[in-house]
């Protein structure tokens, strides 16, 4: 055998998998098609961070005068330079990957893997040679794209993805974004805040469906404010892309309205990456487009494992890591619990920011549980007041009869680095009274989590 | 008698103590002989964020081409617009906690609280007369002020101590700044931000001497770099503010060195507020300064209860509430526990942030532990890469033998709101494996925490 270890794919899965087997001793390789790193780093998390940053300094600069600071003068978005910056970003993070790939001795390979046979894999090299190589053990960790719908066929031009979003050769006038899940709006909202008019169509009648009710219905009232038309309960049943600016036409309650825009942003969920990886030759299951496996990530072939987008769970980047961690872990012989996909969080980094972990209120209510829910606004936070980041709220959800901490969804300035304490809590089976008699500092805005539980006790101070 | 309670002072630790009083049904006055809220609201916590926000929107202004954004013309602090915004802020706080007390049915009584006997408080009204009231129990919570010395002594116009430093009426060329605990490092670093040349003085060797030295060393460098004059081990002997310009006379290792200001701010403490209150009359035994209290905060004297900046622990205002709530539920017949003052959080708000909570790892090894330390730069988080927020760390310390979580120190960006996740976890008694396999949402700066407790571990990936 060439390896220990075999990755195809260098996502936050596959590289985070190939360092930790480095750590644990295995001789690993790893294949990849593109930019180490994968999505998340390239086309994904990263670099939409890197946006988004950027109009958050326009949107400062836009209310300075709030903050007591006079701008002389205008502010414009440069908006070659917003996205070379991200750009930047993204190719640094990438470097650090390769950085780390060589400092764990883990050999790159820069081509196509494919599964030949058991510990066999058949690389279609970058330069058009073809090679094959063995391992003991082989993990997929070749993630997803952009899911194409029928009706809205993307021509990466005019018809999007999220990849040709975040570079886009101009800014565009006006937008169509279909789907509003985490990529949807993180878009909807960066295009609107740099003055793009943005329209968001989504077939379901919440807007970040997968959050809690309350959160997505004070999410939607602000980002209307802000200025983002938002159509719910509707659906796009066909773009014409034919004129200067597309046409999309979308059903609503009230019957058909077009929309029109010069770009269209298809968000409507990722499909899985497993064409042509020789699943089917080597005769490994797969349900509804994803690799079944084992809660230890293996697959139904002996040696072959699955991670990431590709498996059961959520399709996050810091799912694929874990999941790639406890799989290398298991094949190193050690003993790793296996994921709780329960205490996973989600996070949309519009603004205000969406963060959420387990159960929401009406999943808790479905599943049998009596609860009490713990509410505390950051309009009541001193922190809040003086950042000058009022709205939105934390929410907490514990089981009555044993106060188990069941859930946490949180709208509001910097809630996606909030939720952390509520994983960690959680992981550790806090109570409410727990969180309550954990000193918070003041002031900041997490002491809301803590007079949320407060709250679900009525104990709460501040309010 | 006339109430179950009454409290003295109606900063942090008073009005929440009497909140969580009325909560527990017990007929509660507080007195106060200034707005509400005490120093935190008014002169502290509150309006200086608000400050601090205003420099940090400023300096996204003068690096808006970091990101991007392009200024036609020039940004400027319009000085009275921040200070006004400030006091707005702390206005609609303290308005919030008048609200608090009327929908908790708190008698608010505006005067001067001193305890007459066994019982009775007597006080002088604001309007000049004198009412006496009595009560079952008493708490004492008159918080503190600016510590004066002899050698810098306070006229409030040109030497001053935060009160002043908050509602300066112009923003001063220049300003000596004494002391680098959270207060001086505060204001040093917003009078900096928004261009006004500061020294700060440190009599000791190292700035905010309480936090960990490497977190004292880092953050010195980074002020420096940001303008700030810096002097350690320094001691100011006299200031002579006779002329347009005070002089400090300012004795340092290599000899006297005279630096020029328009102002001065003396930062070397606070003293507390335990003169003229009746303790002498009644009794109530004192120790340097410090009301002598057992851990539920009651005095040597039946009744008569102390809590906050006046008793022992960190003045801080979080640990005032914590002293208030525990001291009123033991009144009121539950079992609260005690107070753990290793795990009290301590924040600075300048820009990077420092956040703290535990055993630095000099004082761990003092205490006889043989400790694993884990840090992880924000240099490798992809977050802070695409938030432009590079500089800074955490450190984690854990016992080696029992995996006891002993302390972290953080800098950065957003640590003061990282560190609750540290003070849940402590309080649970988690082990750094258990923050290991917390799955931290990515991409977010909270991830450092993950990562620095796998550094400990030597399972760290992003390094």
């Amino acid at each position: 055998m060439d390896y220990d270890l075999i990755v195809i794919g260098s996502g936050p899965g596959g590289y985070v998998a190939a360092i930790r087997a480095s750590q644990l001793g295995l001789k690993t390789a790893i294949i990849e098609k593109e930019s180490l790193g994968g999505i998340c780093l390239n086309w994904g998390c990263i670099p939409t961070k890197a946006l988004l940053k950027s109009a958050q300094v326009f949107e400062y600069l836009n209310h300075s005068q709030d903050y007591g600071i006079k701008i002389n003068g205008t502010g414009e978005v440069d908006f070659g330079a917003v996205i070379k910056r991200s750009r930047g970003v993204a190719d640094g993070m990438s470097k650090g990957v390769q950085f780390l790939m060589k400092k764990n001795k883990i050999e790159v390979i820069n081509g196509f893997g494919k599964l030949k046979s058991k510990g066999v894999v058949e690389v279609k090299l970058n330069d058009g040679s073809t090679k094959q190589i063995t391992a003991t053990s082989i993990i997929l960790a070749t993630g997803g794209r952009s899911r194409e719908l029928p009706n809205i066929k993307q021509d990466g031009v005019k018809v999007i993805g999220y990849r040709q979003a975040m570079i886009l050769p101009k800014q565009p006038k006006s937008m169509v974004v279909v789907g509003s899940g985490a990529i949807g709006i993180e878009f909807a909202y960066f295009y609107n805040s740099i003055g793009t008019k943005v329209t968001v169509v989504e077939y379901l009648d919440n807007i970040v469906p997968l959050e809690d009710e309350e959160v997505s219905r004070n999410l939607q009232r602000i980002l209307k404010k802000q200025g983002i038309n938002i159509l719910t309960g509707a659906n796009v049943e066909s773009v014409d892309s034919t004129g200067e600016l597309c046409k999309v036409n979308v059903k609503t309650a009230t019957g058909m309205e077009v929309i029109e825009a010069e770009i269209v942003l298809s968000a409507v969920g990722i499909s899985t990456n497993i064409e042509g990886i020789g699943l089917e030759e080597l005769g490994v299951k797969t349900e509804r487009g994803k690799v079944l496996v084992d809660d230890y990530y293996k697959t139904n072939i002996d040696g072959v494992y699955a991670i990431g987008d590709i498996v059961k769970g959520q399709a996050l980047a810091h799912v694929a890591s874990a999941e790639g961690i406890i799989c290398v872990e298991k094949i190193a012989g050690q003993n790793p619990h296996p994921l709780d996909y329960n205490n996973i969080p989600g996070c949309t980094y519009c603004s205000p920011e969406v963060a959420s972990v387990g159960y929401t209120e009406k999943a808790a209510k479905e599943a049998g549980y009596e609860i009490k829910v713990g509410k505390f606004p950051f309009s009541a936070s001193g922190k809040a007041s003086a950042a000058g980041a009022k709205d939105g709220f934390v929410k907490l959800i514990f089981d009555a009869k044993y106060g188990e901490f069941l859930g946490a969804h949180m709208l509001g300035y910097n809630v996606t680095e909030m939720i952390a304490e509520v994983v960690t809590a959680r992981k550790l089976e806090a109570t409410g009274h727990e969180i309550i008699k954990s000193v918070h500092p003041h002031p900041t805005m997490s002491e809301a989590v803590m007079e949320a539980a407060a709250a679900a006790y009525d104990e709460v101070i501040h309010l």
